[in-house]
């Protein structure tokens, strides 16, 4: 799991419980039932609204995902145009060695579909394809999340209108109004709080998470596409910083430098 | 109907039943008038919203897509690659025998339209007509779902406010100001229910089932097409791997093996 | 009107007349100046909203959209069919006798272009312009419905925040407090009740309306174009047939062999 | 200003009048310090929101667009028409006399380029990129519209919340109870009637405008092109009269007869 | 930052301030706790919403795209114009010198491209890689407001929420309930002001600013392309003054003029 996500986390969390702490003891805003309601009606309607394959997936996605990128953009250019280089010097058939050394399945079927002397377009088309099924898969990983976070309020709400429900049948002793009002309104809490600091967010970096690894495949695609083509290596690493943010470029070129110095 | 809706559903009902239970008797969270008005008012803006065929159609859209998919994309790409296979072999005259056999009515008119020897671009143009039209009645059902659940909440909400009106009219009695303002809350308490644990669920779970219906077609026309193409069976079966997810594609690999070797 | 709408906006009526019967006299939620404020501020925000000519136009499309399309999806094909048939045997000049006995001016029009020799191109421009103007002016008929929809609950808040302000100033009177919140309510109550069962319930008819006669269109086009284009036939009833729902197209053979019995 | 925007404001307006006249005195429905708060607050945040040249020009762009538009569809049809047939018998050159009677400087631009011997692809860029940035420019001020329509029921509530707190910490006076939260209300009041009965309505209004001037300027670009290729008139009236909508194709049918008779 | 923004935000602020010392001391609307939940809330659900190095790279990205663009459209088509110019007398080589006197890196970038005799299409290719990555670091940046926006009235919920809990169990003192409530309610307030007063609005000035930036970066590869083609200086400037707003144009062709005294 990425640094943020555990640091927002776990300051959103301690934040609340000082926050309640400083006005009265914890054990207050604590209700086992109301805690059942809100994530076992949430977990409930999730369930009704996605296949169970795709349930059981969440979890793994959510852990490959949220983990930290095992490669960077900056890391794949300089692959790409090494590639390139070796392609120009020894023969598209000479990256077939590469193959073994990648630990990228993406990439090596690319390759693989490089060196089988695949039609381009045929390459283009078969990677994009798999591309875009990866998008679907990140996109319902994330719409699960986010469904998520439109049940969890709604039942916080359903939760509190039990409890208001029971208050108001017995308003015989006024002096339980409160204290059942209170106890009412914590469904409410607990759905606000888990919708807001914990699945909408969820969803959020699982958006951004998912286009950085879009972006990395499409410069794996374009990379490729040029490689087969036999494009000079310099407009391939031109091509394809054009998909780093300047900021990265900066990092990119010290890199190269060394690289480059390494490959010397 | 697949076993995530029953396995949520159900769930999701017996925890409010319990929820409820532990407050006191069930009996009070009981209102057929309150019943009346959010399902008979959700219903009757239902059917000034849609044509009465689309609604009557509602029942079998649902049961048929909530239902299990009798044959899975592996199997279909199995079925592709013995018929690509077979083509080429025998001509794509001997796939005529093959259609009696499919129980799937789209890809029986798709093999049909190709044993006639139908122009590519015309059998792409039928089965892709067809196929949006698959998706626009799925859309459709979809909708009327998110419709009601949409409707519901906000039936919810005028029954609260009849009974709301009603008891304010007769304040001089404070004794029953807490029971009425109870029965009055339970029509929103239903409507949230209703909306949230079937309504927008069963909405969001057709929408899954027909992306899935949908991916087969679309494997179904890549596949005649390539066959139609004369392509190679291995870049058939690559190509329409593209389709599947990364476990499902482990899975084929074991599957396809097996079925090589009794095709051998 | 289509029968859907009547059922529908009925029932809901009957509904809420007979809940709000079983507590009392139907009197206490009549207030002539709730439905004034309601009904008036919402008409007067709509003529904000939309030029007079729209507004105008809006009962006159509305009465045409909601009521029965005079003539069905296999009627068109029959009819494409057969003029197909025609202009093969006879040439295109043929058809021009047929125009005088269409009674839609779309599809007149359309002939007519065919008949005159037109380039293809230009009818499907010309044809295809129409028809998404057609589907302008659907969408502002229905636009004004949606508008309508959402003004029609801020106005019901607008009415009650009125009622509220008046009844908190002369506090002074206990027993008046419940029957002047009563009032306040109503306006809220007649809003959420327009906007549910009527407006957005109307938007949504109009919408599904509006795609059923946009369907029909396309289909002319199509097969006036495959008509121009001098195909076969079965390949333009094979073409056409793609655009109906599968339970159409049974009644569609059906209806087909009867008309094929008859022309013979 | 077009008269529907009047009606509907003056009506609106005169409805809340005289439903809080019936109620009472008027003045209580009056509070400067709320009407800062809901406007003041509205007005900041949209400075904040957008740079000052788009909002001086606001009122520049309201005004102009609310007005009624100066010519119609058919007068521009006719203009074209005749054009065509000017173009046919004279050259294009000859168009290069009407510029200086056009009152548009859209068409005149266009009529320019076409005499100019603008390559057409050329003419149709530099129009249709004009266009799109009218469409721009028209879209900035209808969001501005919409982002006012957004702030003013937000800043209402903080307004009710800012009299809420202020009350409730001197609760010991339970008789200015009620005048205090009657006052609290008003900003919810006046920011629900601000973005109902003005800043929505202004908004969609002035969408509907700007689709109609849009509309007019795409047909000058096809009426354009069509003079610059040399279509014949009669075709060039047909193309362009798919722009208009049925009713204005039965008027511009008469106005043209009575224009042929002139031209006679 | 731009006077607008320092202009709306400081006269929001200000209004509030005003308003609230209106009726009473300022102290009693200030809490520290509060602003620590409606802050902390946000700001935590924000960290676990997006990587670190897109949060920290917010500061910089906004001062920049706040701050006053540097260089105007009209300058930036002057410059295209006079490198036109001199490309057609001077050979495209002769724009070499020009490069390092340009302080935009982009149009540096271009220019280069240009000189160095890259094809057109990866010229445009490379250039509106970057111009959409640029624009995908823009709506990061918006996007991370917009969250926030969203996120500041969740969490001013819930404080209210703890707030209410705490002092409905406590009901017996009830001298205290008016002020429990007014501190429970500024965490609403809180949420409210700065949701609608700096969170939204700055989401959207950077989406006007943002617009703009990529706006002038279009002018330059719709100018570098036509310089690259060798289309004449007058037509390369008809073609990008159509980018301009009809006032910018005004004041563009006053400073032409001067440049081109100056020019001479």
């Amino acid at each position: 799991m990425d640094l943020s996500t555990i640091i927002g986390l776990g300051s959103g969390i301690l934040l609340f419980v000082i926050s309640i702490r400083m006005g009265g003891p914890l054990g207050s805003f604590y209700s086992a039932s109301s805690i059942v309601i809100v994530l076992g009606g949430t977990i409930s309607a999730t369930i009704v609204s996605y296949p169970m394959n795709q349930i059981k997936q969440l979890f793994k996605t959510v852990k490959k995902t949220m983990s930290k990128t095992n490669f960077s953009s900056s890391e794949i250019i300089n692959n790409m145009v090494s590639f390139s280089e070796k392609a120009r010097r020894e023969g598209l058939l000479s990256l077939e060695d590469e193959i073994a050394n990648l630990d990228d399945s993406f990439m090596q079927k690319g390759v693989q579909l490089v060196v089988d002397g695949t039609d381009p377009d045929l390459v283009r088309n078969i990677l994009e394809t798999e591309l875009s099924f990866l998008e679907d898969r990140h996109a319902q990983g994330r719409g699960i999340f986010s469904t998520m976070g439109s049940y969890a309020p709604a039942f916080g709400m359903a939760g509190t209108l039990i409890g208001l429900i029971r208050m108001l049948e017995t308003l015989d002793n006024p002096e339980t109004i409160g204290p059942g009002l209170a106890v009412a309104l914590l469904t409410t809490f607990y759905g606000t709080i888990l919708s807001n600091l914990f699945f909408n967010p969820m969803a959020a970096k699982l958006k951004v998470k998912s286009s950085e690894e879009i972006l990395l495949k499409e410069v794996v695609i374009e990379g490729l596409l040029s490689i087969q083509a036999g494009e000079n290596p310099r407009i391939v690493e031109e091509k394809l910083k054009a998909f780093l943010a300047p900021n990265e470029r900066e990092s990119f070129n010290k890199n190269t430098e060394v690289n480059e110095n390494e490959a010397a």
